[in-house]
Parts: structure tokens; sequence; C-alpha cells
């Protein structure tokens, strides 16, 4: 890794995302050796992802570079590797890039796709949890309709232009507005050959309501704004496989649909090394105390979606999220501290700051902890916070330029198919 | 394909480049059908790929959908396709998603990289004509200065910090420059512990001077931009070989390098079937009379890059520009109306407006036909007439926001990796 050794003690911090990212900024400038490694050599701001997988925003305003976050933090080090395998008899980690040694380790490695051990919808669904993903995304729609337009079969043509989106949740929610916008506002433009009725967006959710986190005034009012935009919103409905063609369901319903998209769940992206009592094999979550020390490992720490802290008010851990991983970073970024100065460490306390959910033009849906409100008013607070949360100047000015033009254009303009999906051959063309 | 026939005349474009894009939107809202056919979905303005390959724009706002120009437009077809072969006597093309016939046909396929048939340069060089390679050269840029971090070889590491452009016309002149930039203002403080002494920028040219279709003048001062940024120009050095580690040369000087752009040379992006008298092969270009008709065939048309127009100010064509694809485009277009009216068609004389280049902040060369300026204002005026020749609103906008972001903060944010080119196993990751 070529990382110098120092008198400080060293840091290494797994993963550059919200959790990380903010455990970083804490311990910057500190007396301390900090390496942060992340497979990426940027930030995702992973809730606008949808925005660049239909097309709203280019992948590199919600993306920022890691080393230009702290490209003036002396003894702070950015390494991009992939993490192998932690030795925690040996405090060291492997990695592909090589070995390093730390004396506090931070795992931040996030989240992935959880298929839940189906191989068929994980060879032929998508996953939108990173910026290639998105953008794979974004290629398949296009690429589809390009092809929509070639066929003679009805059938083939419907199943191009049949969009299935598996899960209920924020990610799936978002993008089934977004898909119905494009129906609505460009498709319709850009393909007038195609019949445009014969485009379906269906929301696929195994529970009772969508939103499931939300308030139930929130879940209504979500569902409400997708059916009138024309998204099919099937509840109480399961997905059982994907063969590449079919959906099939426990239902009558199956689809035959060129796109799906799997946002059914998550799981934390486990790294190896650590013992069995340590890890929630069933969700891939490390199992941690209030101080986000993982058991038995009084110096190897996890926080955000990757740790289990079990409490009262969250038995099955904090929900998988920005928010907690923001405030469970800033906390043991000083609880870290504390602990070199002999200090009194604090013990973490979720502060539920409130959720929303967008679904398309002037229609949102916010939950605060004391008022929940939907519709033109919350789609201006959801714009705000996103943007006031987007790190770095430019990419805020950009985002909002974007959106002010998609706002008043009705237009998405980023429909490029960059890199192919589908015809892997021209990848590099 | 599944176009209507129409009883209408049906022109087909092939490519939506410079030149197709002018021929397109000339020939839009007559009494024509139009099909314009090109293997990506988007125009790329090439001109500024140097800034996307370079960090300082991102891919989308250099591109436009070429579905959203027409998509008001009647008769208007475009399809995405690659096209395989012509057929002359059947009036008709062979495409990958299908044949189609055509009354007018018009070639515009542009150019593409010239490795003179070198196929080791072929496999080891970078080239930098479409959006997605310039992504792989910014991806590859990154990836060697991480790796840098990474070896304790010094020879190793001074290859991995060593960039060698073949070429100096104005892809070679203003990606040299560009790098420079990056040398300067970005990278050492990106990677701080690198020594940024060990990164070398050689721009090499086989002939005297720079820049050679612009003005002595132009030429000179352009060279001295580029020693004082502290690129290192190699004139009168021909490039040899390079087998992915050294470049060889016919001169003294080799260079161990990881990173070789190669700008060196276009030629034609050739279709096939067309007569070997209509071809001039070492160039692979079209040969075309005055009305950009390729000889022999009254009904078929090349323009731009792909055809060769001989006339006495340009004996060997005119130069593969944007300024004579754009003024062909246009002409053909009128003339074809005019042929399909009965009318008189008019014969194509170029009109050069100029040349330009820029090799750096503040740092431009512009010949005007009457007047050749060099600094600042130089810079303003490319600047100027870059923005204003992009297409779209929001493209100008954002590119605008993007340069005035760079100007102030001496900056270039998209630095990002979104798709690995060294480690195509994680290329969808």
């Amino acid at each position: 890794m070529n990382i110098p050794q120092s008198s400080f003690p060293r840091v290494v911090i797994i993963g550059g995302g919200f959790a990380g990212l903010a455990a970083a900024k804490g311990l910057e400038k500190q007396e301390l050796q900090v390496v942060l490694i992340d497979k990426h050599n940027y930030h995702t701001f992973q809730p606008l992802l949808y925005q660049v997988a239909t097309g709203g925003l280019e992948p590199d305003s919600i993306a920022f570079p890691l080393r230009k976050r702290f490209n003036d933090v002396e003894n702070f080090y950015f390494r991009l590797a992939n993490v192998i395998k932690i030795n925690p008899d040996k405090n060291g980690i492997e990695t592909s890039i090589g070995n390093i040694d730390y004396d506090e380790l931070i795992i931040a490695t996030g989240s992935t796709t959880n298929f839940f051990g189906n191989t068929n919808i994980q060879k032929h669904t998508m996953e939108m949890k990173s910026v290639p993903q998105s953008l794979n995304i974004r290629s398949l729609i296009l690429e589809n309709f390009e092809e929509a337009l070639l066929t003679s079969n009805l059938e083939e043509r419907k199943a191009l232009m049949n969009f299935v989106i598996v899960g209920g949740g924020p990610t799936g929610v978002e993008l089934a507005g977004a898909l119905a916008e494009m129906k609505k506002g460009i498709l319709p433009k850009d393909y007038p050959d195609l019949d445009i009725r014969q485009m379906h967006i269906n929301l696929i959710q195994s529970s009772g309501e969508i939103l499931k986190g939300m308030s139930a005034k929130a879940s209504e009012k979500a569902e409400d704004f997708l059916i009138k935009l024309g998204v099919n919103v099937w509840k109480n409905l399961r997905v059982l496989d994907y063969d590449g063609k079919v959906v099939t369901t426990n239902g009558e319903d199956n689809f035959r649909a060129e796109t799906v998209i799997w946002a059914a769940g998550v799981k934390g992206e486990m790294v190896d090394g650590l013992q069995a009592e340590c890890v929630i094999e069933r969700a891939a979550r490390i199992k941690v105390n209030e101080f986000n020390q993982v058991v038995n490992h009084p110096n190897i720490y996890a926080i955000g979606d990757i740790a289990c802290m079990a409490s009262k008010e969250n038995p099955y851990g904090h929900p998988m999220m920005a928010q907690p991983a923001i405030q469970q970073g800033k906390l043991l970024a000083k609880n870290i501290l504390a602990k070199l100065a002999n200090k009194k460490q604090n013990a973490f306390i979720y502060n539920d700051k409130g959720s929303m959910a967008t679904i398309g033009r002037n229609k949102a849906v916010v939950d605060l902890p004391k008022w929940k409100f939907q519709g033109v008013f919350a789609w201006f607070v959801w714009m705000f916070v996103h943007l006031f949360s987007l790190i770095g100047f430019r990419n805020r000015a950009i985002v909002f330029l974007n959106w002010v033009y998609n706002y008043i254009r009705f237009d998405r303009e980023t429909r490029l198919i960059i890199r192919p999906f589908k015809k892997k051959h021209s990848a590099n063309s």
C-alpha cells in the first residue's frame, strides 16, 4: 500500500459512503493517521441515482472525488482498492493492493442488493446501488425502446416497453415515478412511431403498503401519486422468479418484460474475516454495541448500513439509510478521539429527522417527526434538502441548473446511451 | 428497420456528426422522408472531447440526443444501427438492424483514428474520437496515478506518470495543454505523496512544427505556451512502435510510458460496397465532385471527413474538420431539394472561417482570415465560439458553469473513474 509508518495511531476506514465519509471528516486534522479505502475514487450520493438512471442528471454531478475532499488534509491517505479480508488477530487487512495494519479499524462498506439467494433474479434483473449500475439501467431503457421500434411482433414490442420494478421502498417508488414522467413527457416525443399506451410501469410490493418505513398517510398519498402518473401498483404480490423473459409471481399475474429492476432488498456488503458471532448471517450485517464497536473486537467498528446496533426502538438495527450512517460516522469519530485521549465515550442515540420520497413533478411525501405533509411543498422541501446534502458547490449548482431546466422544459436531456448495456461488444467504441 | 413506405422520396443519411446533422437539418420539414442512422443515439461535439478526457466536463454536456433534435419533425426517422454495406445497384443499404432502400443516400460517417497499419500501436495506445474513448483516457490517467502510489520501483512509477501524446495537431496540442494544467493545479494536491516532478507530458510531432494547418505565428506561439506549461515538445521525431511499455522512435529518445495517446492521424470511416474507383484507399475517403456526388453514383453523396473533394485550393480534399463538414451538409441539403425540384444545384466553395486551438488557461491561438492573434483574448474567443457551437441550451449553460467554476477555482472536478479502463473485470460494478 506504500503508506508511511507514523508515530500517530493509524485509523483505517473501509468505504467512503455516507458513514465512512462522516467518520473521516471527524478524524481529519487530529493526531492520527487516517487511511480511507474505497473501490471507487468517488463518493456516491445514492439518493439521486434514480435520476441518473432516468436521464435527468449526469453521473458526475452526484459523485464527488474522494481525494479532492481530503487533499488539504495532512496524514490522510486515500487508496483505491477492494478489501479482501480482515485479520483481527493481526490487526491488519488484506486488499487488492496489499496488506495494511491498523490501530483502529472502521468498517463502513455499506450495503449491496439482496437477491435472497435467487440466482436467476440476480442474473437477469438490474440493480441500482452504484453509478455504473444506474448508467446500465439508463442504457437498457433506451436500447429497449430502440429495439421496440424494430420488431413487428406485438408481444415482443410490449415486453420491450414493459417495466417491472420490484420493491416499493423509496428506490422503487422514486424510480417508478421518474419512469412515469419519461412516459408522459419524453418518450412519446422521441418515439412517435411507438404506441406509448403499450408502455407499462409496474411497481410490485410484497406487502400491503408501499414506503413501509413511512407514515400511513405518506404511503397512501405516494400510491395515489403513482396511480395518477399511470404506474400500475401491485401490492401483496411476491415475485418468485425471472428468467429474463417472464416475471413469475405468487399471484395470478405474471409479467412479460425485458426490463426488471430489483429494488426489493439490500444486505450488508460483508467483509471476510470476522468471527461468526460478530455477524448476522441473514442480513449480512455486523453486530455492534452502542459505541459501534464490533462484538469482541474493541478496536474494530462498523457504522452505517453494514452495522446492526440492536436497540429498544430498533431491535433489528437502524434503517439502512443515509441519516443513521452519517450520525454514526460523526459520533464514532468523536468516540475514537475520546478513547485515544482516555476520555468518556458516548453511546449512539439515533435522531430520526424524518424521511421523504419524491414521486414526480410537484409530488413528494415528507414525514417529519412532528409534521407530515405531501404534495407541492413537500416536493420543494425534498429538492432543497437533497440539493444541500450534495457535496461540493459545483455539483449543487449543476444539479440545480438541471432541475430548473427539467422543470421548465418538462425534459430530461441526458438520455444518452454512452456505454451500451446490451450490445457488450461495442462497449468501448 | 420498420420504416413505413411513403409517397415522398426517401433520403437516408449515415452519421449524425457535424456533416450529417447539418444535412438532416436542411432536409427537415420538406416533402421528403428522412432516415438518419447513427451507431450512437447522440451527436458528439468532438472539439471538446479532450476536456472530458481530462476531467473538466461531463460527457453528457458535450453530447446531444439525436432524437430530441428531430422529435417534432414529421417524416423523420432516427435509427440506432451500424451500417454494414451499401448496395448501390439496388439503391439499398444493409445494417445491423436490417436493410433499407433509399432514393438519395448521404454518407456522413466521419473519420476514425488512423494507425497507419501498425497493429501494436493500435492495440496499446488510446484514441480520442468518441465519448467512451475519452472516458477511457480519463479513467486510465487516474488509474495510473493510483497505481504510481503503490509501487516502490522508481522506473515503474515514472512510467505510470509519463504521458506521451503522438501528434501535434489541435487534438494533441489541446490534450497536452489540459494535462499540463492537471499537473499544475490538480494532481499534486490529489496525490501529495507523489513527486509531481516525475510526471512528464511529451508531445511528439513528426514534422518541424505543431498545428501544421495554422499560421506560423500560431504554431510558434502554441509551442511557446506548451513549453511554458511544462510540456516537452518533440519535433521532427517519428514514433515507430509501442509495445505497451516503451515508445520507440526514429530518434535517440525512446519513452517508457504507460499512457500513450495516439492523435497522429485520422482516416475516413469507410463503408463497404462502393466500387474501387470511388475510393481513395490510403486516406479511406470517398471521391466526390463539387456537388458532393460520389463518382458514378448520381444519387449517392459523401460529406464531411469521409468526403474527398479535390479542388485547386485543396488538391487532397478539405481539412477533416467541423467547418467543411457543416458547410457541405448545409449545401447538400439545398442541392438535393433543388435536384428534386428540377432546379439548379450549386457547386461547393469552402468558406474558411479560420481555425483556433486552446492550450490552457488564458492561452489560445486564433487564425482568422484577416487577423491572427494569440493569448488571453484568443482564449475568450475560443470559449465563446465553442460555447455557442454546442447544441442545446442546457449543454451550453452547463459547460459555461463548469468553465466559470474551473477558471475561478483552478479546478477540474469530474475526475471520476466511473468505468475503470484497466480493471475490466469490474467494469459493471
